[in-house]
């Protein structure tokens, strides 16, 4: 069944409104009719609806039953990812996404090439909230996990006291995932990825002594934009979400 | 130190031959000289080299030391992968190999839309074949991941009867990874994973019959090319290798 995300203001008792581009692409692209069944989510929370009418700017649906979506991790995943060059960020909001992140936060440390500041990101911010959303839709995410503003190493620090366990995937050498006996119990974590040069020796010193657990991705070289990916399948893995 | 892959017969007794693409590398981009060290890697061996010459043809290195490469994972793990479409294919093969793969194997199931014949897959292989190479120099792999010949759901049937354990990523539902107890011992195992349409139910249980165990990578729905990524991540971890 198509599955699309709404706003909450615009779930009435009982009807929902999809607005803008979505309804076009239900009636345009979709080509679905009046009577047809479709899903609408909103924090976490699926509707399941019936099509009551159907314009290029607004899609009427009838709610038939309202049920708490079941594809959202019981853990809160927060990714500060270093910048990386090129579109790399595109695939790694895009995977950290599918595999359940709840928001993506990119960092500049001290090895990234590209550093832009908040006001130049803001642009590219906008891309990355759209193919979150893409992603969140493709694989039944209950939630459009956001994206937020990108931030210095400084700021992590501050952001990173906000989490019962920081974790760090440093080349250097660290725990392995599955000895981190605290893992199996948080609830809500970060998780600190590398740019393509990874962590510069003090700097990594510094992510430690804030409070936060480094972590190997074992012997071999994983690139920048892999290594988030792996990490969060083995946390997902670990803690029961995959 | 920069790493080459060489063949077994440009090794001699105190010294080896770089030869080809890789001596011209040498000497133009990296611009290395003579008396600089090395790593020649060939069959899961590194072999800590000095530079004795350098032309555009051939660069002789002398052999300080040999050991076994340190990075390879303790189990065999080869992934069939259906054919996804587009340029899919090179991604898995590039992830697949940096995160420890053995070899992927290219198969034709009921779903794939693309569905070349050997003769035709063989300008891709080659491709694929250089994309692994590049993936194990890049990850510091001690073997290039074979790139098998594309084969079809038969011959994949034919295939896995040498493997210890057999696993399959189903949408349609399975064990968890975590709780497949002989993923711990197994020390030769293949992982099939499906393209965009996933599995025909059909052919799903013929996978099934044949040996092989259905495995659930969570309630999200991943892209037929994370799956294999978010796969071969877990099973590294669980076994040791991450």
């Amino acid at each position: 069944m198509p599955r699309f995300f709404i706003r909450e203001d615009n779930i009435f008792s009982d009807y929902a409104l999809i607005i803008g581009d979505d309804a076009r692409h239900i009636g345009r692209s979709l080509r679905m009719k009046i009577g047809e069944e479709i899903t609408l989510c909103c924090n976490n929370t699926d509707y399941i609806c019936k099509i009551q009418s159907i314009t290029d700017t607004s899609v009427r649906a009838e709610i038939m039953s309202v049920n708490r979506t079941q594809t959202e991790p019981d853990i809160s995943l927060v990714l500060f990812q270093a910048v990386p060059k090129s579109d790399k960020l595109d695939f790694i909001v895009q995977k950290a996404v599918e595999l359940g992140a709840v928001k993506v936060v990119p960092v500049i440390t001290r090895r990234c090439v590209s550093r832009p500041d908040k006001k130049v990101f803001e642009k590219k911010r906008m891309r990355l909230k759209k193919i979150s959303e893409e992603a969140a839709k493709q694989s039944g995410r209950g939630i459009i996990p956001e994206i937020g503003e990108i931030i210095d190493i400084n700021e992590y620090y501050e952001q990173a006291k906000d989490f019962e366990l920081n974790l760090f995937c440093y080349e250097g050498g660290g725990e392995r995932l599955c000895d981190i006996a605290s893992l199996k119990s948080a609830k809500n974590m970060s998780l600190l990825v590398g740019c393509e040069g990874g962590f510069d020796e003090e700097e990594a010193e510094a992510v430690i002594n804030n409070g936060a657990i480094a972590v190997t991705l074992g012997k071999r070289i994983l690139r920048c934009e892999t290594a988030p990916v792996c990490a969060i399948s083995i946390i997902m893995s670990i803690t029961g979400n995959i």
